[in-house]
């Protein structure tokens, strides 16, 4: 529970995540899964989620999963990711799961996987892979 | 202008770009301008810009630019995209500068660099490199 | 077998694949491996394989596995490939294994992991994402 | 010429690049060029550059422009390179040049152009982006 109340703690600082309506669904050791609706407010001119929506929630659940494996005084950062689109984001709702490849003390390897619920269907839209750097809190 | 006009039609379907607060700055063709305010409701924890939304106006202004060397009845999608974040993106704005790398039929390869306005500073704090495919309009 | 016979003459006629001593181990739909040794004429300033060693039978792998997925009459290419080198890639020889994330008519998106055998250990040295686009042959 | 000694020493320790036929053209602070001939033992299946060799060269020009900035007692590893390969690889040489974007402590954001040598052409074939980190010596 300590790691999920500290990652609840500087997500709810995070404006973004909030201008986005997204929700840290859960966190626990090295994964975290993250989620927003899909909404004309966060779409793109088709009328699907934005790849900035789809990226930003993949970057969170994949920045917050590097952050579950670092000690206690660590805030981190993206150095970088990449994201693949794989599918248009038609639906309800993103969610993205982050997860840990590789921990390390000076950087972090993460990959995250977005998918868009559109009725009973879950739908494998995004991939991202990217590197994760501790700084102090 | 017919190419800013169409950039410019296209940009305002886009959500999350008002969403943002995103303005598109110029277009012509192969090079395209975009920014956004840094403003705590697009902020991360720390109070700085967060990656979604550096990601999201390069990420745009990539697409934009790649769009702008297609014939007119396409629009553009994000294949996939990485991003490098090299400083913190401290400051009142974002500017992101979106130009083709290699124009293609079938794929075109951008990049784009984001600087942070700081008083009188600007400051490169990110570096996106990606695939745009073209779409049916 | 005919998906490995087509992907195993293709193999045969890559120069570069013969000099680093690499071998197809296995092809079938989607999934194709590819594995090398490790020697000092494939090798780095400390001694283990170099980057370039690891990313050419990477990228090679999932190359072919995007590949399988194709009608006969295609060869393919790398559109782009980004590589994450997770650790020192140390033993006697690296195994990379391709998948395909998402098959498409205009591009493949696929992924590779690669593992560096030593002694009886298994070592995941790297995780290979990207685009392959198809040709006509 | 002290930088340049440096990584010339380097470079003559990586077994892949006398394999490839890989020769340090130049080595100034932050900016690093190694070319390449090309040739049946380092092509593909259709007779031009593997996207291996395209890599090896860029990543190893990337690598020790990122050296040249970093304190005399380190070797530099690749943490994560995307490539674009751009253009065919076609011609008698390929020419890598390599250079810094971010220096940092802890990691050196790189760049780095790939160009394809064909009669009096030169052909731009592939861009690199990627992250160095620093080791002891």
């Amino acid at each position: 529970m300590e790691i999920e109340d500290r990652i609840r703690a500087s997500f709810a600082r995070q404006g973004l995540m909030t201008t986005l309506g997204a929700r840290l669904d859960s966190a626990r050791e090295g994964k975290v899964e993250v989620s927003a609706p899909i909404r004309p407010e966060t779409g793109q001119q088709q009328g699907m989620a934005h790849a900035g929506l789809t990226f930003a929630i993949g970057d969170s659940a994949a920045g917050y999963a590097a952050l579950s494996v670092m000690p206690a005084d660590n805030e981190v950062v993206t150095s970088e990711m990449k994201i693949h689109l794989l599918a248009p984001a038609r639906g309800t709702r993103l969610v993205a799961r982050g997860r840990v490849v590789k921990p390390g003390r000076r950087l972090v390897i993460v990959t995250a996987d977005v998918f868009a619920l559109d009725g009973a269907e879950e739908r494998h839209v995004a991939l991202l892979t990217g590197t994760m750097v501790p700084v102090p809190a």
